[in-house]
């Protein structure tokens, strides 16, 4: 297909906007219409991102009085709870643009848990029957089907990759996950924050929400609906002084009889025809380094010195398999276009 | 054109090397067919460079025994002396392959100019009548005709691209340019050098090599062939705790009568039509962040406190704009390829 | 003097006034018994700082109710504007407490420029009779007597401690003065900016306040006053991605006749017996990281190629000599303490 | 005691040395009178640590033909196995010195793992019989009473002031010990790595030696002991993209019927008039840069989402509580100083 599709950005001047952006102005199907930041509505983009200057995008806009009917697809970059607001708006207006929404508003199936976990109600629990989780390499056809894809929280995309294809072939104990997992800070988003400022992040690691992270409840969801019942996932998140990336270390138990060589060899199967995600050769180190800028998740997996135990270390960067890749990898999956689409950018390294 | 032309990479192990291994796997018109590294021959490429697992390239070689006849063109990422042993050696056995280097060995046309900045001898000075100095925007018609392509060190490229149009314009007093540049750490290879280490090079600004730095000899050779005189000028290197990008302020005397406007002016014409360097918008600050990972350089001028001087800042990406993406752009030109084919990445922020 | 004096710091939840902190605690004639922020009275200081959990200070409360008069110092880290109001309270209401400032409120002697550089005019203009510039190094006298004591910028102590000596002994021509200067992040303050993000300052340098930077009045006070005229200076100030540190590379121009060596000497002369100013050896590059956390400024004199100039290069840490530390050596001198008590402190590196 | 005792410093080139200098200066008990560097001998210090410029210490010197028996104490810097051949030799000359070792060579009680995890034979295992382990806080009485005391690697440091207690008091299952590590890069020392350049560290997390970190048969000799048990530990560390600074997340698994409040209980009281440990108040994240330049390592306790397991985190600056500070503290418990002598400095933060 050579055709443009029409697409919105919701919530522009966020970096997952950004990245959005730098990878749809390149992809051969995506015509950005709209472009919306309402707080800086009015602005050409380059004021938000000096980066995007010279680029061909429309200028910033509000959301109010855009026409939805004419849009083939609205990315949607907005915070969580926002985001229901507006795609619930959209929905009842029109049957026309499929949403590729990259908050956590739709990832979790059960309303209950939604509120639970992000302290509001749903705005309308009947959108989650049009809404797919949008992990693209284990959901593909509810992707194509569904009206609403839920793009999975950063970690969340790292996590699943690396334990879904173990849980399925039941080589691990999903009630002794343990997910120490760490970031850079563009995972906290562009909100001014004291936390995130460079002089506090700068030379330092903390660990944040133990045991109380949101993004627990997309583990907990995913893992568990494979495993066929409720799970507790322990999930460890650290910011660490770095802009891009996010590394998930796995500490797992495995299944009585099972090997480390039985893991490698379903997370190979899994993923050997998947052109972003990447097994690593035995002994070679994950690293956000080598991912960094690029739609690649790589994974591998180490012997633990507990007898019985193995370590699943998986990396990403999370403004794009995290994010607005995975986000773009959907788009292509759900509008019947060669999935790799405007994703072939490699690795920027060093 | 679609087709590809065959192409060797001599030193694909340094961090320019890798750079245009990055832009090269995914240009239309470059096969990687030669990746020479001598001390790590018989490796493939990702033993070297993890990041680019998963491309398609060719293992690791040594220089020795390469048939040069059936190239079409030698990107060269040697050090300075190697690269003119090498290249010297190419042009002896065959017409062939075109060469575009990357290193200092043949930038500076006088060979005694070279001999004083780089300490030995030029290997042969005759290969200086058939190279060009390769900054793409100043000198397509060489780049075009010239068997060697001598592409500019990374510092001046930025200084050259923000200062060639007012010295030809004769709006500044080129006996009196003070360039004060800075970079990241990339800037220094990838050789295993104390100061380079992170523990070093981390939370701390040191100058270098003031008043004594190499890349002096191409300002003076460039600015002074404009100006049609010798001239000596002050450029003051400092490393910086990041990885990529350089940035130089340039604080130039204006000629008397010139104002800021005129040189802005100039800058504008000059560069109006050219895709990969950008005269910011008045008050606009150029950032490296603004490039990073792009072939593009950002240039703009500003008013100076004191009468009639003024200052000329201008960012680019020394790895790319600075290196490997203008090799590839002179690629581009040399082979009467789209300018800018194979360069279009956007760049990456944050 | 093994007393201990009674002090109080506003303005406790900023970066100055933690380093103020960390030096006050330790110094055997400081006892703090008021601390104030006023967003964040009633907290103890380890909620805004945890840093400095475990240490025996105060808890933070607002600046209306204290009791001044029982104090014998005042350390000021309050933004311009607010801290002309309180100290002019403060003067007001009692003649006990001496004041050492470390905002710009008390720096221009000349009430028109401080409202030209700093938008509000002067709340009280007398107080500026009974206030001294406070760079330790050239102004003991006056800090010794007055009753404010301006803190100079952390820019200004730099350039003022590498220039003022050349300028006193007119070496240098002090009305082409160019000051090319760069500093991490923390010089621009606690408060919550985009651009300080470490998403955003992270590795990336951007110029900033070209040709209008409100350090530069204090340049041109202190230099014109040495000269005996009005001067105007290029001052071009850099972020670059670190913590903390300032570098200033001064491009001056010699007076007839006058060599590197003449600059080196008066340098020499002027700190050889000063215990926080080190003029380096011969072709020794001063570095941020030489001096980090100390109160340590290094200099060192270049020659330039251009013949009949130079290059001055001076570093400190802009929390500590820059701001806090020579605070507390202003401390020193005004209570004819030992100058180097409590600033012991080697720098860390790395 | 204000007497001054006569200390070498060995390997007074790597960062450990660095930051033994920096406390040791300002030490009133400490007059070095002995630094060696071997490849530096002859050079000032401050030629290998520009820092360090002004501060009255000898030259770098050889180890050969150092007077040991005059000295009171030898603090020891160097690599392992280098530091058994010295220590050897030394102990065999003179009865005179205590040393104070920073490598590993001394830390394993039996000879057949110091073989297993170091690769090469222990040179006299007899020594082992006069030398301590360490550990401060926990083993203050062999400190005193050995010849030798072998301080603890950074990373069991902060593992096991964490865990000890915890251990001690049976409340966790030490065969099911997780522990997830992340430092910077002063971690891997000062010799020139291509992993710890700059440009490659910088931008990037990445896990190493899963399951093999040497540090691991510390963990598994103390809490073994402790427990009266052999015990295998997962130990899996990360280098991240700072300079100083580890911080530890141990993933425990709790006896029956104990709670995180056990946890809690037995941590403070273990540490409550511990100078250099501090357990955070219920829900504070430790973080280095809490910690960064003081001797203090920070704890805390955390619920686990996973019933009957908890969350221990703990950070410490490696080179000081990790390093050099907890050397210094032990040099203070042996010769029967006040503990805290010379580690008086407060965390350095922002």
């Amino acid at each position: 297909m050579s055709q443009k599709l029409n697409a919105a950005l919701l919530g522009a001047s966020g970096y997952t906007g950004a990245d959005l952006m730098r990878l749809g102005a390149l992809h051969p199907n995506i015509q950005f219409t709209v472009l919306t930041a309402n707080t800086h509505a009015g602005k050409p983009v380059d004021e938000v991102f000096p980066h995007l200057g010279g680029v061909d995008l429309p200028q910033l806009q509000r959301a109010e009085g855009v026409d939805w009917s004419v849009l083939d697809v609205v990315f949607c970059g907005l915070p969580h709870a926002t985001s229901q607001q507006i795609v619930s708006e959209i929905v009842k207006l029109t049957d026309k643009p499929k949403i590729i929404d990259m908050s956590a508003d739709f990832r979790l199936r059960d309303p209950e848990h939604y509120k639970t976990w992000y302290g509001n109600a749903h705005v309308d629990p009947t959108l989650q029957d049009i809404a797919a989780y949008g992990l693209t390499e284990h959901n593909r056809q509810a992707i194509r089907e569904k009206r609403i894809i839920a793009c999975p929280g950063c970690y969340p995309t790292a996590v699943l990759l690396a334990l879904l294809p173990l849980a399925k072939a039941q080589l691990i104990n999903v009630d002794a996950l343990i997910v120490d997992a760490k970031s850079g800070v563009t995972g906290a988003g562009r909100g001014l924050k004291q936390n995130t400022l460079a002089a506090e992040a700068g030379e330092s690691i903390s660990p944040y929400a133990v045991g109380a992270h949101r993004h627990t409840a997309e583990l907990e969801q995913e893992i568990g609906a494979v495993a066929g019942k409720t799970i507790k996932v322990n999930f460890t998140p650290h910011l660490i002084p770095m802009s891009r990336g996010e590394l998930i270390t796995a500490h797992v138990e495995l299944e009585k009889g099972k090997s480390v060589n039985d893991l490698r060899a379903a997370l190979e199967s899994t993923y050997e025809d998947e052109p972003f995600v990447r097994v690593l050769a035995q002994g070679k180190m994950p690293s956000t380094g080598m991912v960094r800028g690029s739609n690649t998740c790589v994974i591998n997996v180490f012997e633990d010195r507990i007898p019985g135990r193995a370590v699943v270390i998986a990396a990403l960067d999370n403004l794009v398999k995290g994010s607005a890749g995975q986000a773009v990898q959907n788009f292509n999956v759900a509008f019947g276009l060669e999935e790799t689409t405007g994703l072939s950018q490699l690795p920027m390294f060093p």
